[in-house]
């Protein structure tokens, strides 16, 4: 077999880039504690966080035609809200938790490091993440993208294979130039039966110490310790 | 009227931001010079650029699906070379040629006048232009967006409403809050119809020199006689 080297890396952002659950825990507790509330934020994140497979299987399935990842989170806030004893927020406070997505903070290495990759590759998110929200997310970090893929722009959610395919089919590219980057060998999976290559990441802390990926559980072009390892490994 | 600033800028590409016609004369004679062709390359850049509404149009109007730019400058291609008496070039050539699109040259001040632009507003390319287009005249020129919006991500061609409504949608802004920008007063027009701010730019040179919009012929929000000057305009 021919190595073929990359033309564009894509990334999945939540947990793989942005350290969502110390973000959420701060976020929330900023808006929740000066109205009262006392809570576990780290147990909040992963409650909010425990409804986002369900809630996106519901579009994968086609029982509810496609919504952007800002609806869902906040059909979920609503849903886990009472299980947590919060309850009568204001659609305002609502609001505001539920941009809390939209101010997530990158782990330390990625801007830097994806500023590295960007000289050699094209770079795009392909997240579920809303285009907004990416934008936000890249506003905040200085997250250079050449351009924001993902799910929005498919239409679906991964690991629906059409997330993958739009997201090479827009840079005009056949899935094997295309590389996918993430933290979760399901994401990787998922991306390797469509035809791309595949770069696991590890973040052992990603819900909390020692939860997280410290390496692939399925083959692999290649795996960094984090994304500046990565760089090294793709020869940037 | 309350005067809201907009919170986002879209920005038409070929012939706002970039040079179009000296970029294609210069690269396509590069390509065919050498293959023995002899031609008024500036003519050529034009006759190209004379198939581009009319290839649109056929998308707009329903005759054919979708197709991006690429696909359609691909057609309009071999549909101007025979009156050039050019023939018989290989799919290689064509195909050379038809990415001559994707190296076009910004306008002098335009990448320094974004990047100032970007630290007040979200900026994205609201053109007709095909992602993979847009992030190589990103990547060359430079120009920092937040995301590629325009033709592709709505699925059909301005002047349609839908692009510049899916522009909106896409960073989750009301049309009143996003700005349309652009050499030329039909797209500020069509724009406007649908609730944008409108900032024109002169460009007198676009079709060579005295060609081009030195004002707006309908009535905008502001306009200024280069990107840099509009910016100073804006505030940043």
């Amino acid at each position: 077999m021919t190595v073929i080297a990359p033309k564009a890396l894509f990334f999945d952002v939540f947990g793989t880039l942005v350290d969502w659950r110390t973000s959420i825990a701060r976020e929330t507790r900023l808006i929740l504690e000066p109205l009262g509330h006392r809570l576990d934020w780290e147990a909040f994140a992963d409650a909010w966080r425990g409804e986002y497979q369900p809630g996106m299987e519901e579009v994968r399935t086609g029982r509810i035609p496609f919504s952007k990842l800002d609806v869902l989170h906040r059909r979920n806030l609503e849903r886990f809200l009472p299980r947590m004893n919060v309850t009568g927020l204001s659609d305002e406070v609502l609001h505001n938790l539920n941009m809390a997505w939209h101010r997530l903070d990158a782990w330390p290495e990625v801007p830097a490091a994806l500023t590295r990759l960007k000289a050699k590759f094209r770079i795009a998110p392909v997240s579920n993440g809303n285009i907004s929200l990416m934008v936000d997310l890249a506003r905040r970090n200085n997250l250079p993208w050449d351009a924001i893929l993902g799910a929005e722009v498919a239409g679906d959610y991964k690991p629906k294979r059409q997330v993958y395919l739009a997201a090479c089919a827009a840079l005009d590219l056949p899935p094997e130039q295309c590389m996918m980057v993430a933290a979760h060998s399901s994401d990787l999976e998922a991306a390797a039966t469509c035809g791309l290559r595949t770069g696991h990441i590890a973040r052992p802390d990603e819900h909390g110490p020692g939860t997280g990926e410290t390496g692939p559980s399925v083959p692999v072009d290649v795996a960094g310790s984090d994304l500046a390892d990565l760089a090294g490994k793709l020869g940037v």
